[in-house]
C-alpha cells in the first residue's frame, strides 16, 4: 500500500510528521477549553437519554481518542450530543426503565450497533447516502428536535415530575396543572444558570476584551460558561444545603475511577428491537457530524471524506460501547468551540480525553452537589441554537415545495415522534422531487426574429409555423414521466390539426430510460397515424449514443434527429414550401 | 352539471344514443366469444385463488355490468385473471385454511376492500401513481408471476397433492420426489388439452380460412379453443368413467342459480390484516387494467382516463364483493379477444355478463365431469403470453440499469414472493433513478471553430480558453446531486490553478430546489476565496424567475448570468485581455 494510500486511512500520518510547537500551543488551549465544556454538557446529555451523569464522561473519553485516530476532520469533536441522546432515551424507554442495568446495557448495545452500521457503511463506501437529506428537512427536523429536546428538561427546571412525552403539549399541560408543586429553589437555581449562561454566550468576550485582555484569552474565558455556572450553583447548593432544606436535586455520587471495560451482550431479541433505531442514530448522528465537518474543513481549504468519516465514527462508537459509554457524534457547537479556540489536529481532541479521564479519575466528588436544574439549563441554550427560521423564511419565498417538507417534516416531529419524523421527512421530500420530475414543465417554442434562438411562445416575441410545432422537454424521459408526456403531447397535436411536423427539442433531456423510449416509439407511431411526423434536435451526446444502439432513428420513419432546432426548421419549412408549391 | 362533464363521469352517455344495429352486431359476437373463454377461465382462475369454480362464474357477471357502465375503455373486459387471483391466494393463504368459510368470507372482503381502495384513489385523481411503475420492473414481474402461477398448477396436470409454495424449486422437487404418484389419465388429459388449446392458438384461423370459411367466423372458431378442450375433456371423463375409475380430479357440483348477495363482514382485525394486500391487488389490478386498456384505446384514437378507470374498477369490485365474487381487473388476452371479435361498446360486456348469468343458472350440471387438469392446461397457457424476454433484451442492449431493475424484480418475484417482489422491484426503480440523477454528468466544453456552438471538449474539436472553465451541467439540481456538484466543480477548478472564471451552463437545468441554491451560494463563495468567479449562463425561464426571488444575483458578487454562453466566453476573453494588455 502506497504512503498515500496509508494515509488515507489514517489520517494522523498526514499531520504527525509536520507536527511543531505553535501546533501544540494551538492544541492544547483547544483541548482545554473543549474539556471545560464537555463535562457538564457530557453529564447533561446523559441525563436526557436517561442514563447516569458519568455514562456521558465515558462517552467523552475513548470515542475521542479513536475518531482523533481515523477521523478526517481536524477539528471535529466528538462526543455526546443533544439531538442523539433524545434518540437513545426514546428507544431504550421502550425496552428498559430508566436507572435500571437493562437500560444500560441497552445503551452500550446501542452504541455498539450504531458503531457496526456505521462502520459497514464507511467500508461499503455508503457516504453519499446523507445527500438524500434535504437541506429543508434537516432544518425541519432539528428545529422540532430542539423543541423536543429543551422541553423535555422543563421537569429539571422546576423540580416536579413530568413523565416523558414527544408531545410538547402533554409536557405543557402537565406542568401547568401541577404549577403549585414547583420547587422554587431548583427555579432560582435554573434562572441563575440562565442568567450565567447567557451573559458569557452574549457580549462577554466584547466586554473582557474593552477592559484590555487579549482576544485569545477573552474568548477562551468566555467558552467557559458552563463551567461558571456549574461552579456558581454547586457551590450555592453545597453552602445553603439547598438539597436537604430546600429537596434542590443534585448530580450526587458519581463512581470514582477510569471507565468501566463492558461487552456489549448480544442478546438477539434485543439486537433485533434496537437495530431499526441503531441505524436512525446513526444516520443522523453521521448526518450532523459531517454538516459540521464540512464546514469548518471548507474553512481552512481541507477536504472531508465522507466515508473515512463513517469509519472514524463507527470506530468511536464501538469504543463508546466497550467503555460504558453510549452513542456519541461530532457535535455541532462544541466543533465550532474547537476550532475557534486554535485546533489544527485531532491532538486536541486526545488532549480532551485526558483531562475528561483525569475528571473522572479525581473530580467526580466536586461534582456531587451539581444541581441537575443547572445541566437542564446548559442543555436548553445549547439546543436553542438549532431552532431554524431562516431557513423556513427563505425556502418560503423561493420554493413552496421545499418550504412544505420542512413544515411536513417539522410537524411529523412533533407530532409522531422523532424517528417517524424524520423517516416521514426524507420519504416525503423525495415524493415531492419524484412528483415534480413526474410532470416536466413543455415549452412550445418559436424563433427569435431573425435568429437561430427559439424561446418560449408564452415569455417571447417569437414566430412559428402553422405546420410545424416545436415543444422543448424540459426533463430527463423516465417511467414517471413517459405517460405525462405522451398524454400532453397528444393532446398539443389534437388542438393542432394542420400540424405536420412535431419536434422535440432535447437538450434538457440528459436520459431517457427504457420505459420512455418505448413510449417515445409508441409516440412516433400514433403520430404517423394520425399524419404527424415525429423529429428529435438536440439530443445529447450520452443520449445519443443509446439510441443508436437500438437504432432509434428507423422507429421515427420519415422523421429525423435534428442537430439544431435551427436546421429542423429550415428543412422542414423547406420541405413544407416545396409540397405547396 | 354539464353534459359533457356528465358523460366523463357516465361514458355510457357517450355512445348510448349514436348505438346502431352494425355496433349491436359487432358487440354480441364478441360478447358471446368473450362468455365462451370466460366460463372455464373464470372457474380456472378461481380455482388458482383457492377457492370453489363457481366463484369465478359469480365475479364474472356484477362486475362486468357496473364496469360497463362506469369504464372509459370501450373494449376492455372485466373479470377474474391470473395474477390476482394468485395474489388472492397468497394473501388468503395466511389468514384461513382453503375450502373453509373463512377463506371465502376473506375473498369477498378482499374485493371490497381493493373496490374500496380503487374508488377512493378515483376520487382523489391519484391515477398518476401507476405510473411510478417503469415497464422493466412490470415485465419482470409478469414473467415471475407467469412461472409461479404455471407451477402452481404442476398439480392438477400430475394428478398429485403439492403444498403451494412461492418457491418453484420447491414444487418442482415436490414433484420429483413424488413422480411415482402421477395419475397418469389426469396427466393424458392435461396433454390432450394443451394439444388442443396450442391447435387453435396457433395455426386453426389459417387453415378454416383456407378451407373457405369467412375470416370472422374462422376467428371466432380459432377463440372457442378453451371450450372445445372442456367440451372434449368433459366428454372423455364422462364416458370413460374417469373419475371414479381412474381417480380424475373433476369441478363436480357447482351449486346452481344466480350469485348469492353477499356482504362483507368488516371485522377489524381480519381488515387490517388484508389491508397492506388489498392496496397491492388494486394496485396491480389497475395497472393490467389500464395498460391493456390504453393499448386498446390507442387503436381506435379513443382516449382512457386513468382516474375514471379506477372509478369503474373500484365499483366493479365492490360489486363482485356484493354477489359472492372475488377480486376482479381488466384482463389482457380477454380484452385482445373482446377487441379484435369486435367489440365496439361496453354493451358486449354486458352480454358476456348475461350469458354467464345464464351459465349459472342452467348449465353447470354439464360442467360436473370438466376435469380441473383442463382448467389447468388453460391457466398455463393463458400465463405463457406474459413470460417476456424481448423487454429484457431490449433493456440490456439500451441500458443496464433497467436491465438490473428487471432482473432484480424477476428474482424478488420468485425467491421472496409477488408481493414483496414488486414492492421491490418498484422500489429500486426509484432507488436507480434517484443514484442517476444524483452523480450527474457534467461536461466542459469549448466553442465549435468560430460558431455560436459549445461542445463537450471530450467529444467534439473545440477551443477552449486558458483562464475561462465553461461547464454543462447536464441534470436539474436537488438536495441529493448538490453535494456531489460542489465536490467534482471544486475538484475541477483545484485541476486547472490558472482557472479565473468557472461558467455553469445552465441549459438542462430545470429547475434548483432549496438546498441546492444553498450549495450554490457556499460555492460561489469559496470559488471567490479561491480568486475564481462563478457565472451562470443560458438559465431558464422558470428557473431564473425563482432565483431572482431571493436575489441570486448579487450573492454572484462580480459573477453575471448571461443569456448565452457565446455572450460570456465574448464577454470575459474580453475582460482578460484588457486586464492583460
Amino acid at each position: 500500500m502506497s504512503a498515500a494510500r496509508l494515509a488515507r486511512f489514517l489520517p494522523i500520518l498526514d499531520w504527525l510528521p509536520g507536527y511543531d510547537r505553535q501546533m501544540a500551543a494551538g492544541d492544547g488551549i483547544a483541548g482545554l477549553i473543549v474539556a471545560i465544556m464537555l463535562v457538564p454538557q457530557g453529564m447533561a446529555y446523559a441525563l436526557l437519554a436517561g442514563l447516569p451523569p458519568e455514562v456521558g464522561l465515558y462517552a467523552s473519553i475513548v470515542p475521542l481518542v479513536f475518531y482523533g485516530l481515523l477521523g478526517s476532520s481536524r477539528a471535529l469533536a466528538v462526543g455526546p450530543v443533544a439531538i442523539v441522546s433524545l434518540m437513545v432515551a426514546t428507544t431504550l424507554g421502550e425496552v428498559a426503565e430508566t436507572g435500571t442495568s437493562g437500560y444500560l446495557a441497552g445503551a452500550v448495545l446501542l452504541a455498539f450497533l450504531s458503531g457496526a452500521i456505521l462502520l459497514a457503511m464507511g467500508l461499503a463506501r455508503l457516504g453519499f447516502l446523507v445527500n438524500f437529506l434535504s437541506h429543508p428537512v434537516i432544518s425541519g427536523f432539528s428545529s422540532a428536535a430542539a423543541l423536543v429536546i429543551g422541553f423535555s428538561q422543563l421537569k429539571h427546571l422546576l423540580g416536579i415530575d413530568i413523565p416523558r412525552s414527544h408531545l410538547i403539549t402533554e409536557t405543557i399541560a402537565h406542568a401547568v396543572s401541577h404549577i403549585g408543586q414547583v420547587n422554587i429553589a431548583t427555579f432560582a437555581l435554573a434562572i441563575t444558570s440562565f442568567a450565567i449562561l447567557l451573559i458569557f454566550k452574549g457580549r462577554l468576550a466584547a466586554w473582557l476584551k474593552a477592559i484590555g485582555l487579549g482576544e485569545a484569552v477573552a474568548g477562551a474565558l468566555a467558552k467557559s460558561g458552563p463551567l461558571v455556572a456549574v461552579l456558581a450553583t454547586t457551590l450555592a447548593v453545597w453552602l445553603l444545603g439547598l438539597n436537604e432544606s430546600a429537596g434542590v436535586r443534585i448530580v450526587a455520587d458519581i463512581p470514582a475511577g477510569l471507565p468501566p471495560l463492558t461487552l456489549p451482550g448480544l442478546d438477539m431479541d434485543l439486537v433485533q428491537a434496537l437495530l431499526p433505531s441503531a441505524v436512525l442514530i446513526a444516520l443522523v448522528g453521521f448526518l450532523e457530524s459531517v454538516s459540521v465537518a464540512k464546514s469548518l474543513a471548507s474553512k481552512r481549504r481541507q477536504k472531508i471524506d465522507a466515508d473515512q468519516e463513517l469509519i472514524a465514527l463507527g470506530a468511536a462508537n464501538i469504543g463508546a460501547s466497550l467503555t460504558g459509554g453510549y452513542p456519541v457524534t461530532g457535535g455541532f457547537s462544541r466543533s465550532l468551540v474547537n476550532f475557534t479556540a486554535g485546533a489544527v489536529t485531532p491532538l486536541a481532541s486526545i488532549i480532551t480525553a485526558g483531562l475528561i479521564a483525569l475528571t473522572v479519575v479525581f473530580f467526580t466528588p466536586l461534582l456531587y452537589f451539581l444541581p441537575q436544574a443547572t445541566l437542564a439549563a446548559i442543555i436548553i441554550v445549547a439546543v436553542a441554537n438549532l431552532i431554524d427560521i431562516d431557513t423556513l423564511r427563505e425556502a418560503w419565498v423561493y420554493n413552496k415545495a421545499d418550504a412544505a417538507s420542512l413544515i411536513a417534516t417539522f410537524g411529523a416531529v412533533l407530532a409522531l415522534g422523532i424517528e417517524i419524523g424524520i423517516v416521514a421527512g426524507a420519504g416525503l421530500s423525495i415524493a415531492l422531487y419524484l412528483w415534480r420530475t413526474s410532470r416536466p414543465h413543455m415549452a412550445v417554442v418559436g424563433r427569435v426574429g431573425e435568429t437561430e434562438h427559439f424561446r418560449n411562445v408564452l415569455r417571447h416575441e417569437v414566430r412559428t409555423h402553422p405546420e410545424i410545432l416545436i415543444v422543448r422537454v424540459d426533463e430527463s424521459l423516465y417511467f414517471a414521466n413517459t405517460a405525462y408526456l405522451e398524454d400532453a403531447l397528444l393532446a398539443r397535436v389534437a388542438d393542432h390539426p394542420r400540424i405536420k411536423h412535431l419536434v422535440l427539442i432535447m437538450s434538457a433531456v440528459n436520459f431517457i430510460d427504457a420505459s420512455a423510449l418505448e413510449t417515445l416509439e409508441t409516440l412516433a407511431e400514433r403520430l404517423r397515424d394520425a399524419g404527424v411526423t415525429l423529429h428529435l434536435a438536440e439530443v445529447k451526446g450520452p443520449v445519443m449514443d443509446r439510441l443508436n444502439r437500438v437504432a432509434f432513428e428507423e422507429t421515427l420513419g420519415a422523421g429525423r434527429v435534428y442537430l439544431s432546432t435551427h436546421e429542423a426548421m429550415t428543412d422542414l419549412a423547406g420541405q413544407l414550401s416545396i409540397r405547396a408549391a
